[in-house]
């Protein structure tokens, strides 16, 4: 088995960590298997959406302590192994936002740290009941800014400053309440709720998420005059995607659209 | 009957949307009379609130869908015609922003794609316990990107995200949680409880009001020390009105204020 | 007694607003008075974490009216000393973001206008069950234009608005929900949450947490790509701290960490 598994149905893709005796950290071997995976599906039309999961007690706690230590003995104390470290993290990271597709988090027992990132960088997430959130890097004298980066613009300041500061667990209740996270489900429902919503998801226009995915985020970070003439001029190549064209005018027709994408 | 229906009281301007056999869609006619509205009401001074209503089933129901398939027959497919619209829509949105008066929605029945676009562009809204808020243009092949630039101003990103791609409907109250709105009451109630918090704002000192809501949207676009400063000297603007000192001695002298504003 | 005292508790600096029979109001001198102990803080490594506090019946209910008003007889009509006075009052809210240490603020009673804004402007808060909280200077024509910049920082938009422009109070549990605290305690129980919380941050690495605010903040306003690059560099001096690496090994051996930090 590899540590990073992918099944495909349709056009959904499932990306499952898979190395639960580590509690699927952020190894470099696991970020560089995720790399490779979101480097093949910016390239693939044929996925509309990727789901994200882990095998085993946790999602995901965080990057792999044991091989950071390791990566003190050079010369350098480590300075260049970890730049390099947390080049690639944020490369991973900021992969799942420039995805085309639609990532969703699939967490359950744990997501801790650089796991809690990961959840956060995605663009929706499904937990299991129960799961416990934490950004408790503080607690090891590691302040996790770079998960802060994804968790601070997922749910108010104050409360992430909170969990920052105090290295406290909320748990999926509370995530749910603070915008981390989409839908809480009981943990034999997870599977079924996730994919539920990716087939939701994965039912559209493709072309039609894959544009608004990119104006999303992109708009976001604009004044509101320029998020306008940006999202404006999207809108006219929506419009004029052949597809579109035949959406709209089956809901005029009151009928089921006649779409190319299969 | 016009399509777009204006009525004062006393310094509150009510403009109902009134084309209801098309769920009051944001036509070509309806976005010049919104237009012509807002662009009188922005030199008006004796109106110190808007509200934002609409008649029959719905608030509105987004863009005229058979207006642009027509616009499509165009030499160019449409390309031209559209990027005007979304142009003119872009500014019927933003003209609810720069207006100097608080604009309160009202929405009752549904308020989807640019309809929706309009109860998160307004200040604040006042909706109908059961009314359904949606962008789900994405149903037909359409991501409502415009749109989503006003919801995601409104509510958490992954919440915005799930809305946008999903397509499916929140109600008023979920609508309450996420931020979307101020109030959800019940259908009988609802002309009255807008028109009490339109009272509530009425009463207060309207160029108070105006440069404060022009300096709400300016800051929140600054750096924190940029916001400081620009808001100080709004300040000391709003502290040199002849209305603010007579404000501020009658409330020192437990009195009412005799305000010029009447 | 002092209108601003001070006692500290180990490595908790406690800051208590002590001029009751103002409502604690941030006259000339109370400014003055922060100021200083922040400009001292901000150079004291002993304190990692600081509460802000206050006595009587009130957190803080904003600026001094009458000496406002009395800053009025100046030739200028006040312009003058009202652009100071901004521009002190600007700077002892930035200067809470700015100092090393994390800042709780405290708040019973109510904190209204200049006093919600130190509310908002705290890293963190814990409030008495009962506290209310507005920015009401629009009740006397004064829009709070400079408390609005913290508050719209700490709640949704057209929440902040509708505070902003109706005046009205929201209590502590609205306040929770809406993000502007982190607790609404029992007033009996206050001072011991408060001092919980106060505790459990400053039991961490203070030079980890010192290093981490900074960049909170820091990278909420920067572009996510820029926002990764900048906390991957927070992360790598992080991780050569000698502390923080005795944390990670003190972890790895399943032991407690012997930190320099005392």
């Amino acid at each position: 088995m590899a540590i990073l598994e992918r099944s495909d149905s349709g056009a959904i893709a499932r990306l499952t960590l898979n190395h639960p005796e580590k509690l699927n950290a952020l190894s470099d071997a696991m970020m560089a298997a995720l790399q490779e995976q979101f480097d093949a599906l910016a390239q693939d039309d044929t996925i509309r959406v990727v789901i994200l999961a882990g095998t085993g007690k946790a999602f995901c706690a965080g990057h792999d302590l044991k091989e950071m230590t390791q990566g003190r003995q050079a010369a350098d104390g480590g300075r260049a192994y970890f730049a390099d470290l947390f080049t690639r993290c944020g490369r991973v990271m900021t992969s799942i936002r420039n995805l085309p597709q639609p990532v969703i988090a699939q967490p359950h027992g744990i997501a801790t740290a650089a796991g809690c990132q990961l959840v956060a960088s995605c663009d929706m997430a499904v937990a299991a009941e129960g799961t416990r959130f934490g950004v408790n890097g503080v607690n090891i004298g590691l302040f996790c800014s770079t998960p802060m980066v994804a968790l601070s613009r997922n749910i108010p300041r104050k409360q992430a400053f909170e969990m920052l500061t105090t290295g406290q667990f909320i748990d999926a209740d509370r995530a749910l309440e603070l915008g981390l996270i989409n839908r809480a489900v009981p943990h034999d429902d997870l599977e079924a709720a996730t994919d539920a919503l990716a087939n939701t998801v994965a039912a559209k226009l493709g072309a039609a998420v894959r544009i608004g995915k990119r104006a999303f985020y992109d708009q976001l970070e604009m004044p509101l005059d320029q998020a306008y003439a940006y999202t404006g001029d999207v809108m006219v190549e929506n419009m004029l995607y052949r597809d579109t064209a035949e959406g709209i005018a089956a809901f005029l027709e009151k009928r089921s659209p006649d779409w190319d994408q299969t």
